[in-house]
């Protein structure tokens, strides 16, 4: 389990600094890719489809190259794990090295579309844990930022009419005391559409979600009647809401190490509990197996009830929501 | 046809400026509440409820009486409509007079919740047609606002690392150029799963959303394999985000005038075809059938291909998805 580079918090604290640094650079790039796909003038609809998309796939490497270049500068020894380098076949198993892993635009479709819930997403993976971890959104200007052991927080512009526009940063999740969350029936929950549209897994979903939804006294079998559900299209800011308490509940199915390794160590560092499929322990554990499981589910900071631990009232909503909802394999 | 009052495009002008600084001091009083729901400490579940909802109460009151108390002040002989009025059974037909239609705290499930995307929605109604609207949401500090035949704007925070969060307002929609928009499968479409939860309206809606989100050539019957869905849970501000373009269609079975009076004003004024149910004509026109009429689409602005007009393709579209989802009635 040895690594050949040692990773201090003082290390992380610099690292999270020059991330952070690094993600609000690649921000700026983020929206000058959304205005130049805005300002595409109006015209035929195939050449208009091909050039937006070009835009996004350029806008998509441009970031990517930005932020590898940098961190391949300032951390020589480090691996990087991307979108990019992982279709390209090279699917290495982690070593225990430092392991950048990078979404550099989560939320393509948002992207496209000027949808404003898009960010770059940066993890850092250390013997096999994401250790820190970077998310930042240049449309709603929100970063959130973590250390293993050191709490999450959330860089935004302070709110209020009295507000000059400055900055502040706040522990998460927003409030300090996580309330107690007794049933799904009082969870407002992040749920997906994904972009696999066949038969069966838009049932699958779809039943799931009616399910969650659903009053069971109004005759909704097996329904959950949630408080309600929400779709922002991106993974990794879905963790962050769910980190700041949002949130209740996200689950997915389909996404890749990239787009929830950061969210991933930004909601344990604000008290959720980050599991994988089903079928995996429920122990909080964001190892190897989980990060590249494809399944994911997370949910917010409980605090203890008079009958009911938090820590007891998160696995058990977790075992319950999978009950609730399908479970299916996605294309791979 | 006449009213005893009679408002000019620069009474109009007047009034957008002081409902928009009325909407941030509103906003104000909404931080306020979400800051209170916030601290509050963890605790037995059922007690904890009840204080989040009677706080969300609380200030649902109190938003309303302050905006309902400036606006008597300023403007005596104006009506106003708001969810408390209206449910207190006083549903009298719209007049010819000046109207004020007001939800205080649009999105009241993300406000309990934190999840931050709730604003104050305020509409004027002339000679039976809403005329002004004013939406702004003080998480994301964005105010939406719109007269009729002045355009409609967005007032937000410069976007950009080089910013010092200075405010800008941009013409909408975004882009200034509306793209072609030719196949809902291009489309991002806002939908919602509303608090009706009985089986009738869950399988109606999730059907509707499978066939949405579903590929037909990958089995979905119906299928029209859009871009993607998304669900914020406030009807105003999925107005605003159409507006500016970044969602392209919204869809909504059961909200009130209140709801949608502003945010239809500002889509009409960015370029947006808004209509009500699928009997009703497609003529963009919002009169008080389609206030009241509880069934709601939105088309962002479209420009021309060489091949089919924007206006046009507005109304095909909405067309298509009318025969793509199910129609119900809500319940009253």
């Amino acid at each position: 389990m040895s690594s050949s580079i040692t990773l201090s918090t003082s290390d992380l604290q610099e690292i999270l600094s020059f991330t952070s640094d690094l993600a609000r650079r690649a921000g700026d790039l983020i929206i000058q890719g959304s205005q130049a796909i805005a300002s595409l003038g109006s015209g035929d609809g195939i050449d208009e489809k091909k050039n937006s998309v070009d835009l996004v796939t350029e806008y998509d490497v441009r970031v990517e190259e930005l932020v590898k270049k940098e961190l391949g500068a300032k951390y020589p020894g480090f691996q990087f794990i991307g979108e990019e380098s992982y279709a390209a076949g090279s699917r290495q198993p982690l070593t225990n090295e430092p392991t950048f892993c990078v979404d550099p635009i989560d939320g393509t479709s948002n992207f496209v579309h000027g949808f404003p819930h898009v960010c770059i997403s940066l993890g850092l993976i250390y013997k096999k844990r994401p250790v820190l971890g970077v998310i930042y959104n240049p449309f709603l200007d929100t970063l959130y930022t973590a250390i293993k052991g050191q709490g999450s927080h959330l860089t935004r512009r302070k709110l209020g009419s009295a507000s000059n526009g400055e900055h502040e940063t706040v522990q998460l999740p927003i409030g300090g005391k996580p309330k107690y969350l007794g049933s799904l029936s009082k969870a407002l929950i992040g749920i997906e559409w994904g972009s696999d549209r066949s038969h069966p897994i838009v049932e699958a979903k779809g039943e799931s979600f009616k399910r969650l939804a659903g009053d069971p006294q109004e005759g909704v079998a097996r329904g959950q009647m949630a408080h309600s559900l929400r779709s922002l299209g991106s993974a990794a800011l879905n963790y962050g809401q769910v980190a700041q308490g949002g949130l209740d509940i996200y689950w997915e199915i389909g996404c890749w190490p990239w787009d929830i390794c950061a969210g991933a160590i930004i909601a344990q560092e604000a008290g959720c509990f980050v599991a994988g499929s089903p079928s995996s322990p429920l122990d909080n554990d964001v190892n190897e197996d989980l990060l590249t499981g494809r399944k994911y589910i997370v949910i917010r900071a409980i605090g203890d009830s008079e009958h009911e631990k938090g820590v007891d009232a998160q696995k058990r909503l977790i075992k319950e929501f999978y009950e609730t909802v399908e479970d299916f394999n996605p294309p791979s």
